[in-house]
């Protein structure tokens, strides 16, 4: 009945990390309110880095639950699609790099 | 009355920032739904850079123009605090460059 | 008689890498020569970024190959360590994030 | 007598900078010697963050010196290539985060 009965590497930790992107979304709206109310400059720059910082935390804890899972899964079950699986986690790897 | 009159650099593109901080925080939201939906692990990855991408082109954005307006206007009404502020700068760029 | 015998992940592209990072030790001696000739600021930023990206781009290499060999190596046959290696190479990369 | 009266922002720090390259150099050469050694990966991307860590270092030095004089100094004395200096500045510090 369920289309995706394993889930996804980040399955067990769903909640925790909506709950982390929640906070995300507060911290980009206090990005606006700090424009609006003409913080200077350097601490606007100061929060982004936190913002991006915080995001970059939840991209590495799933690549490491997608390695963990779907990658270790492929290596067992599903052995002729690794390599495209590693590779796509190693692209992915590499936009974040550039992001 | 106004406590800030000559505004922050980036003061001319205010609603334009706000603007883009606002589909920045459409973006995280979207990732919670993500998520929430299940979505493949490489996906949401692929989708983090963008939004991390875009916080950084705002990033760039008020680097430019506190260089243009704040720093340059050291330099011309304010040299003893040149350095001061061309540091901080530079603090806030290598912050960046860490997020 | 080697300590090593199965090699690493990297082992069957050992002198692409090396060949790679003598090309980026060049490089890096470019830059010394720019800035013993006095390269205007910029264009040193420039060839920077390109040796950054050349150094990003052999890590996600390694990155890719410790996956494919390494990590599912363990899934296989040392099933007890997979979590260890995983978050092992999880740091790896967080660390190439904020560098 | 000054081959380069201007001289570039970093002038005065040409010799620390040519020192500090010299040393990633070295590094670099260290990482041909670890992939040589068949030493283990994630052991070489620590390195190749290190490495990366300090051409950034280099990077951002560069920017301030640009910022503190070439900029500053277009600004009293060139003021029509003030936006453009900025601009191109801005967009070397954009090329350093996709690095």
């Amino acid at each position: 009945m369920n289309a995706n009965p394993d889930g996804r590497g980040y399955a067990p930790d769903k909640a925790a990390y909506i709950k982390r992107l929640r906070r995300i979304e507060g911290q980009v709206r206090g990005l606006q309110r700090m424009i609006d109310e003409d913080t200077y400059c350097i601490d606007v720059l100061t929060q982004i880095s936190a913002v991006t910082k915080a995001l970059q935390g939840v991209a590495v804890g799933l690549v490491e639950q997608h390695v963990k899972h779907c990658v270790v899964n492929a290596a067992t079950n599903d052995p002729n699609h690794l390599d495209d699986m590693v590779g796509e986690a190693t692209k992915a790897i590499a936009r974040l790099l550039r992001s």
